[in-house]
């Protein structure tokens, strides 16, 4: 059959609700415009954004601003062509990854040129079809695409739930002997939907019992977790017991890239191994030398990070106070856990934008179970404590009428009012 | 086992070959410095440098470089945050992929993040367990690893045999028809090794006998081939025939980033689909821009693609005139082939550097049969004609004391030169 046909028959988990759209780029695809900080532009209108994984307020900082212009200036955004392994290597390459290294304690860094296809190449070559993975079971979608490539075992353990995790470990460990194999277990330090920590400190103590290497997807917890923001290891007090640590740039950073930090034969080794990173160009010069300036920062400025901890703990507690529900978050990722189906959701949506001026994701079905709605919170060193009063008044709103039937009523009709 | 000391004990295909660098970055991870053009710095001498896919001569073009900065000392190098379709998203991301669709002459574009992710999980997008896969032997990496995140049946053909590309067309449709899927047969315009194009015409032809849809991987062909630039179909005159045109921004256009362009329709289902764009961060902004006058200079300056084809008709002469075996490329990709070992293809490599600072990668075994070396000459639009001149003397030179057995004799030693 026309593989197109097939292909058109299926809209998929998030197409689905793609016609109420109309094209506006409301739900999907939104353009927030101006710079980037806490009040932005929206269709035209001044929004109080909580949804950009600024964390630290890095991505407009003067000093961060300049040192990209100027280093852009100096290399333009071509240098270096090629693969780092080829003709795409420079000091500043080699400066960044051992920099990011000894801020998180390990010997050797290695800088990869996207966090996606970055992790997803480190995992595959780290192991065979000899190997068994054990991973929690909300690992982001770049671990699950890597584990997708692995045609060894995989055990998957329910979210944080450590009586599992030595279950499977206990099976991993078993089948990985047996096979003349090793066992690999990737968890994250900050699960960006929930909010939730990775359990690495319980993690780490089963390598009393068991023979396995951690690698800990940080993404979210470099720069905001630890008292140096070296991250969730160094929040936990378990960051040696990470024998891989792997942060994407897209978060406190402000920018693309990432890189892993671990042994110095392991990380050597793996410079000649990691597909992504042989087969494709390296990480533009701009982005290394604006990656030092921003590293530089998150290191020697902990009032940033001081000021993030302020606004997530008077909105977390705000929320708690005025009894909602926040799940479980022990992060700065804030998910505020509503009742209602997915067109209750966007009038909600809706109604925040546009008379509350409130922007913030939205996550539903099926991504989280049926009849319930994320609104995802993501605070930053920029949002002032006035941010957060106008936020937890507008909820407590919108919750009212969520409760009221409001949204339920404005239904399918009210959800395309993006249309007009 | 420790997962670790198994991964020790094997080096692989390119990190067997380590212990010739030293520590020194001479074969693997060298440093060229300076700005990007045929004149850069090895180890603090100037060298004459073949290996760097900047065709047009756009990376340091003085136009690109202003655009390049401009546009990163307007945005920063950390906006927009967010994948596209969360908070990624701007009016430019949009004129972007429609002017790239437009030069393809495609209905509608969509950039990707990145190259490698972008094409891994499109491909991943367009098929699923139903569908059957044909593709080419000597398909990139990148698609090689989409496929093997493809849990469907896939049938490879040996580089560019039509014949047994239609007999495994065959099999995958009617294998496809048994189980209610379809076919997607991927190749690519200019393979990058040998340089050949992929037959488009050929394999568009097969559509009056079977149902398939093509996806094309135009990485060396985007700017490079067909009058105006865009790419093998173009220049093949079957550009209609390819369903999705894939390019990453990493050869001509000189920066990061990659698109695909189709119907609109597919594309726009794509874009709820493709699981690296949908779960990453977006091309910044700076990159976008810089993009839009890369694109513009593409399609109005034809001659830097003259120039370029210039240099590729003189030295790809100039080789087969002085008896040297370039293989069967018809693109700009020049492979210069050679009888001789690894050790032999280093000393060759240590000469060709330190004696006529010329700069060129080496392809070795097992990337090529055991007893060949290949030479990978990439000729761009701002080499000279006495640059061509000097490297086909040099050549000639070095071709000579290869026949006359000066590298063997010189063995692992000299290899090894690059530690002093």
């Amino acid at each position: 059959m026309d593989l197109f046909e097939k292909l058109l028959s299926d809209k998929g988990a998030l197409g689905q609700y793609s016609y109420l759209d109309q094209d506006v780029n409301y739900y999907f695809f939104p353009k927030l415009e101006g710079e980037i900080q806490p009040r932005m532009k929206f269709k035209g209108k001044e929004v109080l954004a909580w949804s950009l994984n600024n964390y630290l307020g890095l991505a407009n900082h003067p000093e961060v601003r300049k040192a990209d212009t100027e280093a852009t200036e100096k290399w333009g955004l071509g240098y270096p062509m090629g693969a780092r392994m080829m003709t795409g290597n420079s000091d500043y390459h080699d400066q960044l990854e051992q920099e990011l290294a000894d801020h998180v304690s390990k010997p050797t860094g290695m800088l990869l040129n996207y966090g996606y296809q970055g992790i997803m190449s480190v995992i595959d070559a780290l192991v065979d079809r000899k190997d068994v993975v054990v991973y929690d079971a909300e690992c982001h979608a770049c671990i699950i695409d890597a584990l997708r490539m692995h045609i060894g075992k995989r055990y998957v353990f329910p979210h944080n739930d450590i009586e599992s995790c030595e279950t499977q470990l206990k099976r991993a460990t078993k089948l990985a002997n047996e096979q003349g194999g090793g066992v690999l277990l990737i968890t994250e330090g900050v699960f960006g939907m929930s909010g939730n920590t990775g359990k690495l400190d319980e993690i780490v103590k089963l390598k009393e019992n068991y023979e396995f290497k951690l690698l800990v997807d940080d993404a979210h917890g470099f720069g905001t977790m630890g008292e140096t923001g070296a991250g969730t290891g160094e929040h936990l007090g378990c960051q040696d017991g990470i024998d891989i640590y792997f942060s994407t740039f897209a978060k406190s950073m402000a920018s693309i890239g990432a890189f892993i930090a671990g042994p110095t034969d392991i990380i050597n080794h793996l410079r000649y191994k990691v597909r992504s990173q042989i087969y494709a160009k390296s990480l533009p010069m701009p982005l290394v030398v604006g990656g030092l300036k921003r590293l530089e920062m998150l290191r020697t400025m902990p009032e940033l990070r001081e000021k993030l901890w302020t606004i997530v703990n008077a909105i977390q507690n705000g929320f708690k106070e005025r009894g909602f529900n926040i799940g479980s978050t022990n992060s700065p990722v804030t998910p505020v856990v509503l009742k209602g189906d997915v067109m209750e959701g966007c009038n909600m949506v809706v109604d925040l934008r546009e008379n509350y001026h409130i922007f913030c994701s939205m996550v539903v079905y099926p991504v989280v179970p049926k009849g319930t709605v994320i609104l995802r919170i993501i605070p930053t060193a920029m949002h002032t404590m006035d941010d957060v009063k106008q936020t937890l008044d507008a909820f407590d709103e919108i919750k009212e009428k969520l409760d009221s039937g409001v949204y339920k009523e404005a239904g399918v009709e009210g959800a395309l009012v993006a249309k007009s």
